[in-house]
């Protein structure tokens, strides 16, 4: 190990060289072990965002993180297990319907979550808005939880990628996040150490999203994709749009209200689409459907059924929930501060930015400024138009929820420059752009 | 000073923004407090070595780091106050000699020197081969030399730019020392806390150099030039030729002795024509000669008169340094170990790597390979030969002085590589390129 010397390291990356995967794996095992520095690694960081990172260094920095930790083995438990990872968006709780439904229908959903991200959400958050829901299990635990249920939904505890844990951390603080091949590394190290056999992406483009153009999202997709098929796991990828929140529902307990009311089989139309594609194409990986329109369809067949629904409350009750409140969600606590904001004209909706309801509800409680504070599981925003409907002036197109009345009129202001209203009619935006897998990008 | 935030920060010089004065001053200000961590400041270092600081963010940068610290003021000891600043070469012992001349022409050099870097000499280190000769002075004490005698020589003490000697130490590890507008902005900082009213620089090229071609010692001097001017010092620099060692002699002792014989007059010619263009040049820039011309005629005339000789015993006094040595210089302690390294054959010297020369000297322990060595004052190597010159087969080129035996083998070997002899006859290589100063660069 002590062939390698990071500030000669550095140096290459700096002046453009291609590391070797020897290279790259001393420099993740020593930065694990402290042998490294932060200030050397944020230097390597940096000289990696400028000048990249190519397919066979991406992999070999998967690799190492994902190495740098314990890598789940679940072969002793039966069928093809399939996870979802979204790059993360605005009111996107596809991840609480999708892995109930596609667990009903036979494929074992093993996935491994994450908290609330700046101004996107986090699957933990919403689940621990069910009181009593326990995120934070061991790895046998899971394992048991898994078998039994065929899902499981846990956070990545320390034993999982600790390596990418502690380089994401300092990614945050030296400007060194929106990098395609770091981004990459980061979600295939953790999602190749869960155990799986296959994996569908949610990558999502527009203001709510990280990648804020197809473009971007078709590269970060691609590497997605690339790391994937390299680990031998088969792996498709959909671009799908997060200019507006997906959804009516944003926020935590909020959202998982949405998500009961989709499992129901009353879900609005732009999450179901998602959601049915997506699990649809984990079931036609999972081997439990020919292909994957026969996988939406048993999607759609396993919430009109009421398999789903059961399926999620089996796992809630599985995993410590109390499901008074998941039954009757009416009975959750009100936050104690509700404000609407309404249309200052009759027209049609041309745009409710993502970016800007992402932050409101941040602002309002429903996310956080820093790792350390709490979170208002009450807070949120509750949507009553959609972009395209028509709207009459004075008619409410949202209504805020909060407990912190200091920042009403901030948030009010945020919102209405984040909606704006056309004299004339307003195309349907697209919600599912493109397909990309092994074998290329198709348009859909 | 809150309104900044060091991560925005760094994201625009990461995207090729260019900062304002404002935001730079912050970012010193914060990182000498620290407020600000290495390891975001190297992640911004990193981005400004990849990114470039144009002429107002390098003008901002030394502006900082000068006033992190104590900025002299000299004006109330009489004369234009000059310095000389080298970018570090192998066996560059001019400030030994240029202070004592310019001084005795009557023009004041408070001269503030650097420790050996790599495998390039320092000035401190060499002054304290001395028996007893301290470097180590306060600033009254300096102020007082420089009254005194026309010339002080002394380490950059803490109080002196210490932004920069943090950032310095920072770039060290982290592969961001080789970038243009940092040197440039480290030197000069320091250079105008001194309280010079002029500088003359001695920008070095080649292989024993930091700027191994003409074309970046170019790129160097222009921006040295530039940020001097700006600040209102007048400011000439010279590129010269570090391919070879210059002079005879590399270690700390073994360069003041050849020192000694130039002030008395019998130096080698390469080491007296630099020596003497720049003192030169000091002296106009001082106003005690009408042209550089005419400055190096003073020069030479101080040296001839034994006034520059008699400066030196002087200083050497006023520091706490031992005569003895220094008149007797043949008495001074031997290293223990000696060896040679003879010609393989007839022919002329073509090639004698001043790099290879200077780590070999850093290995016999002329150096130091962590900041927390000792050096041995006794340690270095003695040239016979220097490029161009005739040799015979068998004929010693070089003497090494040593007191560590283990490294006898490697060190032969180096410098066996470093040195090359042709078979025809080799041209005497160039030793002063071009001046530049706000004029342009004139080819000389």
């Amino acid at each position: 190990m002590q062939l390698f010397n990071m500030v000669s390291l550095i140096r290459k990356k700096r002046d453009g060289e291609v590391l070797s995967a020897e290279e790259i794996g001393y420099i993740i095992k020593s930065y694990t072990k402290d042998r490294i520095p932060d200030y050397q690694m944020s230097a390597f960081l940096m000289a990696s965002y400028l000048k990249g990172l190519n397919d066979s260094e991406s992999a070999a920095l998967t690799k190492s993180m994902l190495h740098s930790g314990q890598v789940l083995d679940l072969s002793d438990i039966s069928g093809v297990k399939v996870d979802k990872h979204s790059t993360g968006g605005v009111g996107d709780k596809v991840s609480l319907l999708l892995a109930p439904i596609v667990a009903s229908c036979g494929v074992p959903v093993p996935m491994i979550s994450g908290r609330g991200l700046g101004h996107t959400g986090g699957t933990l958050d919403k689940l621990e808005s069910i009181t009593g829901y326990n995120v934070n299990i061991d790895l046998n635990r899971y394992r048991e939880i898994l078998k039994k249920h065929n899902m499981v939904m846990a956070g990545q505890t320390e034993e999982i990628a600790p390596a990418d844990k502690r380089i994401y951390s300092l990614r945050d603080v030296t400007a060194t996040v929106e990098c395609i091949p770091l981004i990459a590394s980061s979600i295939m190290s953790k999602k190749l150490a869960e155990g799986i056999d296959a994996l569908v992406l949610d990558v999502k483009y527009g203001s709510g999203a990280f990648m804020k153009t197809v473009d971007e999202a078709t590269k970060l997709a691609q590497k997605l994709v690339s790391i994937g098929e390299d680990f031998g796991k088969r792996t498709i990828a959909y671009l799908t749009n997060m200019n507006e929140p997906l959804g009516y529902k944003i926020g935590n307990w909020l959202e998982v209200e949405e998500s009961i009311d989709g499992l129901k089989g009353n879900g609005p139309d732009d999450l179901m689409t998602v959601t049915y594609q997506l699990a649809g194409t984990m079931i036609y990986l999972g081997g439990e459907a020919e292909s994957i329109d026969v996988g939406v369809s048993k999607s759609k067949e396993s919430v009109a059924s009421g398999k789903a629904y059961q399926k999620f409350l089996d796992n809630v009750e599985e995993q410590g929930g109390k499901l008074d409140y998941v039954k009757s969600p009416g009975t959750y606590p009100k936050a104690g501060v509700t404000f609407e904001i309404k249309a200052d004209q009759n027209g049609y909706l041309q745009e409710m930015k993502a970016f800007d309801f992402g932050v409101a509800s941040l602002e309002l409680g429903a996310g956080r400024h820093s790792k350390e504070e709490d979170i208002d599981p009450t807070a949120g925003i509750v949507l009553h138009k959609k972009v395209g409907n028509n709207v009459k002036k004075g008619e409410t197109i949202v209504t805020c929820y909060t407990n912190n009345s200091d920042i009403v009129d901030n948030v009010r202001n945020m919102l209405n420059d984040a909606i704006t209203i056309s004299d004339s009619k307003v195309a349907l935006p697209t919600l599912i752009s493109h397909r990309i897998d092994k074998d290329g990008i198709l348009q859909l």
